[in-house]
C-alpha cells in the first residue's frame, strides 16, 4: 500500500491510473453482489437484439473502479469519499481494459476538500465513464516541534 | 424478468425498492472485482484506528445496487442508464441491510428522459447514499394500426 | 422487489420467466458451493470421452434457478417452497442461455397450494428440465373491516 | 476421485454419504449463480420477520449436495441423472451441517436404471428434503475374452 498523497502536494493537474481487463466472471460476480441481473448483462441471446450486440458490464462496475485511485493511490488511503458524478458515455464489453484516470481539479486546503475529474477509458480510447469526484484527503501526522 | 413499465406509467412519485443484507464477503469480491483493497475495506487492523472504528464497505458496492432497481424494476429491462450523482452520507458496516430506494422525479417524454432520487438507507433508517439517476426509458414497441 | 403475485390472481395458465447465460464460472462456482466436482462437469479430458464431448453443468444448478422465479416473480415473496419434481432431459453445456418458464396448473384456494410446470429450456428450444413444483402462496394480509 | 460402483454391486439398501457446513457464503454466491435473491435467503430484517425468524439456505442449495453423492461415490462417475423427487420439509439455517444419504432403493440391471432414496439431514438429525433419484448407472467396460 502506497503512502497517501500529502495535501501540500495536491495541486491541480496531479493524476493517477488504474488499469483492468474486465472479464465475464467480473461482471457475473458483481451480478451476485448487487442482484443486478439485467438480461443486458447475464443474458446472450437478449443482449444481441439490444444495440450493444451482445452483453456488456455494469456501468457501476467501471465506476467502482474509480474508487480504487481515490482511495489506494491519489489521494490515498485515509481519503474519505464524499461524492461522486458520472456520466455513462459508451458501454464496456466482456474484455475491454478499463484505464480509470484521476486528476485533481481543485484543493480547499481549509477544509481538505479535494475535487478531481474522474474518466474511464477502454483500449481504444474511448471515454466509458466521465465525471467527477469530491473527497475529504487525508489528515497529515505533523510531527510535534522538537 | 418482469416486463418493463411503461413511459406513460412512469409518473412522478411512482418508486420501487430492493433489500440486501451486505456481507464480508460481498465486500471481499467487490475488492477482487475493482482492486480496490483500500484498508478501510480490508484491513481490520487499520480500519479499528479510523473514525469507522472496523471494516465498512465500498460505497459503489452500496450505489451498484441502485442499478439493479434501475434495469431490472423501474424502469426495467432495456433502461439505459445515462448518469448518476452520488453522496456518501453515512459508513455502510459489514451486516448492514440496505434498501435502495428509488422515485420518480422528471419525465421528458418526447426524449424518454427520466430522473429518479435515487436513496440508500440502512436497517435504522440513516441515508448512507442520497443522489439522483437519468436513464432512458425502455422503447415501447407500438403495435401497427389495423 | 415486486410485490407477490396475490392468491386470486394465481389462475391456471399464468406464467412467469428467467433467463441466464450459463458461464465456466457458475458451473465451477457451484462445484465449489456443493462439492460436486465430478469430472463431466470440472475434468475438461475426461469430459470429452463422454457422450458430452466436453464439461458440461450442474443439472441442479439448472434447477436452482426454477426457485428464482417462484421466490421472486411468480408467486413471488413469501411462497414456501413444498417440492419439486425435475426430469433432465438434455446437457447444459458452458455458454448455454437457459430460460425457465414457470406456469400455473392448479390452485387449492383453501389451503393456499399452488401446483406449477417448470420447464428449463436452452437458446434452441431444447428442454434441458421438466419439471412440477408445489409451492404454498404468500399469505395475503386482509385489511379489516371498517 | 474413487472408482464408480460396479451395476453389480448396486444392491438394495447400498448407501453413501456426504457432509458439508453450510455458510452465509454458500447461501449468497448460490444466489448470485442463480439470481434468486428472494429476501428470505439475503434480507435479514425481512427474514426475521417470517416463520424463519431469519436468513435461510436457498433448498436447491441443499439438493445439489445430492448429486454430488450420485455423481462421485455412488453409483459415482459416469452415472447419468435421470429425475429427481424432492419434498422441502424444514429449514436450513446459516451454519447448519447438512448430511445427504443416499440409498439404493432398486436396480432393472438391463437398464442400468437405479432408483435411490435421498434424504438430507441437518445436526439435530432433522430431515430437511427427503426425496428420491433416478439415474443410469455407468457402464462397465468388460474385458475382452482371452
Amino acid at each position: 500500500m502506497n503512502e497517501p498523497v500529502k495535501l501540500r502536494d495536491l495541486h491541480p493537474g496531479r493524476a493517477a491510473e488504474f488499469t483492468k481487463t474486465v472479464t465475464e466472471q467480473d461482471v457475473y460476480a458483481f451480478a451476485g453482489i448487487t442482484g443486478d441481473f439485467n438480461p443486458v448483462h447475464v443474458d446472450e441471446e437478449y443482449a444481441r437484439t439490444t444495440r450493444f450486440k451482445g452483453r456488456v458490464a455494469h456501468g457501476m462496475l467501471a465506476a467502482g473502479m474509480i474508487s480504487t485511485v481515490l482511495g489506494t493511490i491519489l489521494p490515498g488511503r485515509g481519503t474519505i469519499y464524499l461524492g461522486q458524478e458520472l456520466r455513462f458515455t459508451a458501454p464496456v464489453r466482456f474484455g475491454d481494459t478499463l484505464t480509470v484516470r484521476v486528476e485533481v481539479l481543485d484543493v480547499r486546503e481549509d477544509k481538505r476538500i479535494v475535487t478531481l475529474r474522474t474518466v474511464v477509458a477502454n483500449q481504444e480510447g474511448t471515454t466509458v465513464i466521465d465525471g467527477k469526484a469530491t473527497v475529504m484527503a487525508p489528515l497529515e501526522f505533523v510531527p510535534a516541534p522538537s
